[in-house]
This record gives C-alpha cells, sequence and structure tokens, in this order.
C-alpha cells in the first residue's frame, strides 16, 4: 500500500477556501483506505516567517482542532507535529551535505522571497532540504503537490537519488508527487482567490455574531433590491452554491433572478446554511478548542507512531554515515 | 567558574603537531581546573566534505582515544561526540530562521571553500550555524578560537544577541572568543607547517616498525657526515628540540657542531625519544583502540553529563518558539 505524505502549515485557523480545498478532499481520500496516509502539522516551517511562540502554539491547535472536527481518522491515519519528532531535523543536516549550494540558491521560491520579504534567513534557504526530510524520514511513495511546490519535490528526489548512489545502497525511498489539480479554486469575499494573506477569507468556526459580521462583509453590487441579479458574477451565490446541494442552488438562482431579493437576504442564507451545514464541526471544534488534552492525546498518539517509523530510518542513515 | 567549549575535528588519527599545539595545552588548562571544560569531537561537521562511515568512525575513535591518551580527565571535563547529541541539529534548525542569509553567503570561509572545492553543499554553507548551536546549546561562555575561525564567533554573537533581542529575553548566553595566539608552529617532515593535509606530519602511534620509517622520511640537505651542520636549519633538530629537554637538546646541539655526527644518528635519537617519552601514551592509546568498548563507556558518560545540559536549554527555547 502506497504511503501518502501530507504536511499542512500551522499559519492559523483553517479557513473556508481550506476546508473545502484541502481537508474534506484529503480526509474523503483517507476514508476510502487505499493508501496509508501520514499528515503532519508543519510548524518548523512556520518559524522561517513568524517568531511569535504564543501564535504558533494557538495555530497548531487549530489545525489540529479542524481536521479532527471534520472527521480525520487518526486510526487510519499517522497524524502528528513536525516539531514532536524533532529528529527531522538530525536528517536535515545530513541531507545538507548532500544537497548542492546552487541547486538551492536557484529555487524559483527562494529566489522570488528573497526579492520580497525583508527577512531572508538560513532557515528559508534551506526549506527545501527540510522539506525532502520530512518526506524521506517516512519513506513516503506520495506526495501531493501544488505546481509551486513541484520543484521541492524534484530537489528531494535528486537529494535522494544522489545519497543511495554515495553510500550504494537505496536507503531512501525517492517519492512521486502526485499533482493536485487545482480542481477548487475558492473564492474570497471580494472574489479573489480566497486566502489567508489577503484577508478575504470566511472563517466557519466564528461565533454567530462574529460569523455574521464576516459574512456581510462579502463584496456585492449595488443592483436595487427589486431588481433581478446575476447570480454567476456575485461572490456571496458563488460561495453559497459551494455548501448547497443542487436545490438549494437553483432556488437561490432562482430568486436572484426573480428580483425582490437583494444581497443582504442570500447573505442571510448563506450563513444559515453555514450553521446548519456545520453544526457538529462548529461544536467538535469548539470542543476542542476548550479541551487542548484532547487535541494533544489524539496528536501524542500519532506521534507515537511516526517516531517508530522515523527512527527505523534515521537509524540506518546514522549507521550508514558512520554516526553510530 | 566559566565554560570553556573546544570542538576538535575527527578528520583523523592526531599527529605530532596536534598533540603538541592543542591537546596537550588544552589537558594542562583543564588541570589547573580553573574552568569548565566542554570538549567534543566535532563529527557532524565531517559530513561537509566526507561521505565515508567506516572512515569517519574510525577517525572518531582514533581522536578519542589520543585525548585519553594523554591523560583527559573525563571526571573534570564533559568528553563527547556531537553526533551523540543530535538536538544540536534541532537547535542549529532554529538558529537557521534566525541567521540572515546574506550573512552567510558573505562570510570569508565559505566563499574560500565555495571557490576551491567540487562539493559546495549545503552543508558548508550552514556550517557557521551548526557550530553557533554547538556553542549556544551548551551556554558556554569562552571559546579558543583560531584567527579563521574568528568571524565564525561573531556569526555566533550575532545571531544570539537577535534571538535573545526577538525572544525578548536574555536565553542564549553570549559566548567570548579567547583567540589563541599561535605560540607554536610544529614544523612537519618537510619544514612547513605540520599538517594532515601537507601530508608532512609525525605519528607517534605508529609501530616502531613504521615509526622509523616516518622518522625517516624527515627532510635533511646533503651536508656530510663528516662535517660540522647548522642545528637551527634542520627539520630533525627542530622536531627533536620539542620533544628533548634542555640538556638533551644542548648535547644535539653540539653534535651537529662537532662534526662526524650524521642525519641518521639525530633521526634515531628522535626516534628513541619518541617511543621513551611516550611510552605510556602508545600502550594506552593502543590499548583503548583495541577496547573500543572502553573509549564508548567514557564517551557515553560525558554524552549523559552533555545532554542534561543541552536538554535544559533546547526546551526553554522549544517553549519560547511555541513548539512545547
Amino acid at each position: 500500500m502506497a504511503r501518502v505524505l501530507t504536511g499542512i502549515q500551522s499559519s492559523g485557523r483553517p479557513h473556508l477556501g481550506n476546508i473545502l480545498g484541502a481537508i474534506v478532499p484529503a480526509i474523503e481520500l483517507i476514508n476510502q483506505n487505499k493508501e496509508e496516509a501520514f499528515i503532519f502539522i508543519a510548524d518548523f516551517h512556520s518559524l522561517t516567517s513568524s517568531k511569535d511562540g504564543n501564535l504558533r502554539k494557538q495555530n497548531t491547535m487549530a489545525v489540529a482542532a479542524a481536521w479532527l472536527a471534520f472527521g480525520l481518522d487518526i486510526e487510519k491515519t499517522t497524524f502528528y507535529r513536525q516539531s514532536h519528532i524533532p529528529e527531522v531535523t538530525e536528517l536535515t543536516w545530513y541531507l545538507n551535505c548532500f544537497a548542492p549550494y546552487p541547486m538551492l540558491a536557484n529555487a524559483h521560491s527562494f529566489k522570488d522571497k528573497a526579492s520580497r520579504l525583508a527577512d531572508v534567513n538560513a532557515g528559508l534557504f534551506t526549506y527545501p532540504v527540510l522539506m525532502a526530510a520530512d518526506i524521506l524520514l517516512y519513506s513516503a511513495n506520495l506526495v501531493p503537490v501544488g505546481k509551486d511546490q513541484l520543484q521541492h519535490l524534484e530537489m528531494t528526489r535528486d537529494i535522494a537519488t544522489t545519497f543511495n548512489r554515495i553510500m550504494e545502497e537505496e536507503i531512501l525511498v525517492i517519492p512521486e508527487a502526485r499533482i493536485s489539480e487545482e480542481v477548487m479554486i475558492i473564492p474570497g469575499t471580494d472574489g479573489q482567490k480566497m486566502s489567508k494573506s489577503y484577508n478575504n477569507y470566511i472563517d466557519i468556526f466564528l461565533t454567530e455574531k462574529e460569523l455574521k459580521k464576516n459574512v456581510n462583509s462579502i463584496v456585492t453590487d449595488s443592483t436595487p433590491l427589486e431588481e433581478p441579479k446575476d447570480s454567476d458574477t456575485c461572490n456571496v451565490f458563488r460561495l453559497y452554491s459551494l455548501l448547497a446541494d443542487k436545490g438549494q442552488t437553483e432556488q437561490m438562482r432562482a430568486n436572484y433572478l426573480g428580483g425582490n431579493y437583494g444581497y443582504g437576504h442570500a447573505k442571510k442564507e448563506f450563513m444559515e446554511l453555514i450553521l446548519s451545514k456545520y453544526t457538529k464541526e462548529r461544536e467538535t471544534f469548539n470542543f476542542f478548542m476548550n479541551n487542548p488534552a484532547e487535541i494533544e492525546k489524539r496528536l501524542s498518539a500519532g506521534e507515537e507512531k511516526a517516531k517508530t517509523v522515523a527512527f527505523e530510518l534515521l537509524n540506518r542513515v546514522r549507521e550508514k554515515l558512520g554516526f553510530r
């Protein structure tokens, strides 16, 4: 059975775009039992950009709570925090010594970030090697990547191939990329792609009062209440239709066309749909956020499983390199 | 009491230059009990240049055996292998995220190595950050460095200062450099500085037969046996006088001046001096090399001590960065 490994950013509470675009599809795949899934929260990576420890801890818990709220089966998955198997940094050191400096210096994402960011640190530079270690430590066969991460996966393959060649033994498993076709672009409140950095996201885990404000912030045009409206260009309708079933969607489209149906009505319906569709997930999320020990318990179980796999590989590498 | 930390290369069996220039003076200092000494074999660093695991293991054992043979008191010292407290790589990742990329890219030693070496890997590039972690993990106050390492120590201080400033707490101890004045240049068999890379070294741990060959390789001029000789320009005499007491040195100088005393005689005396002066050290070295478990036992004891210190600091850093 192929082992699929996915790292998730710990940059904050997952928004609707993360949920529909990543969490729900991943959990569906896992429940099909066709693959062995490793899912980790990439909190080490977050240090390249944020130095705020309290925020990181909070974000990590929120990410875990969201995945658990959406029904991630921790029996079927190895679910863990990257930082709780810190041995990945040891493998990173070894791999650093097999990673050509020019390969990293010429990486697209580094060049791009180096030209945009104020804090260009060595973590940012060696990030692809940590990513390689994340994958290779668990002998993953398949790694779902977006197009922007494809070069990093190529580097992982290069480093692993070089390592195996010099060691004259197939110690590291060469992973394959599973290129995620961008099937689902989730629009944000302003019609652009929903993203934390554009601050245009819907956060379904807000309290009702806050959620109302969040939904009301969706940008609409100024067509008067009485007039018919174009559902296809409306941000409210596009978001609504992502959650609604066919019947609901067609009903709202008819309302738009019929006139005397304002964006306020649509927003109210969208808000109600979120609350009814995600009642259980919202409750579970809040339960976990109020009971961090329950999150901790589940992550610790995953970390035990991850450690067993990690140490088996790491000990082989240590032996081979003459460190044991 | 100040804590002094010294890393020793694991690039092979220490030669006479290493012994007289580094091992003996360090052990003398330790025996004065004025400072708390941490001495580690930097085997992680050696991976930047050598990928041969068997050789690395062998070299690490030979380095340990030589220090033990010269009387390193493991009660007074924390003596350990860098690779056996692999948590140093975790701290390296954290520090990488506080180390400006341009600072590393502009480092003298990296630019120099990048222009000379074929294998310019990311380990070579981030080596100063691993060195910083080596020092900061043990809250060392003093680090003896040669002039070539001074820039790396400055980087350590910079990284630690930045870290403390951003964390708003004095977590990392800012180390001071103790610049080792190059008091003792040990000449090699060809008169240049004795060095592994020039292949001009005297290896006092060789068997008698091999040592004879080694000593005979000392380069001399072609002054005939009968003629008086200039002791000051003679490589044999210079090496001999490093080991001999005053009386012995003056006697040999007189022999040189008197004539009828050949370089062969001088070499024989030098060889005999090595054997008599280092009888115990040679025996002890061989004992350890034949009983690796005895080395292991002593290193393990040091590693237990080192771990306690390392984990105390590491846990504070983890907490502060939001990883625990």
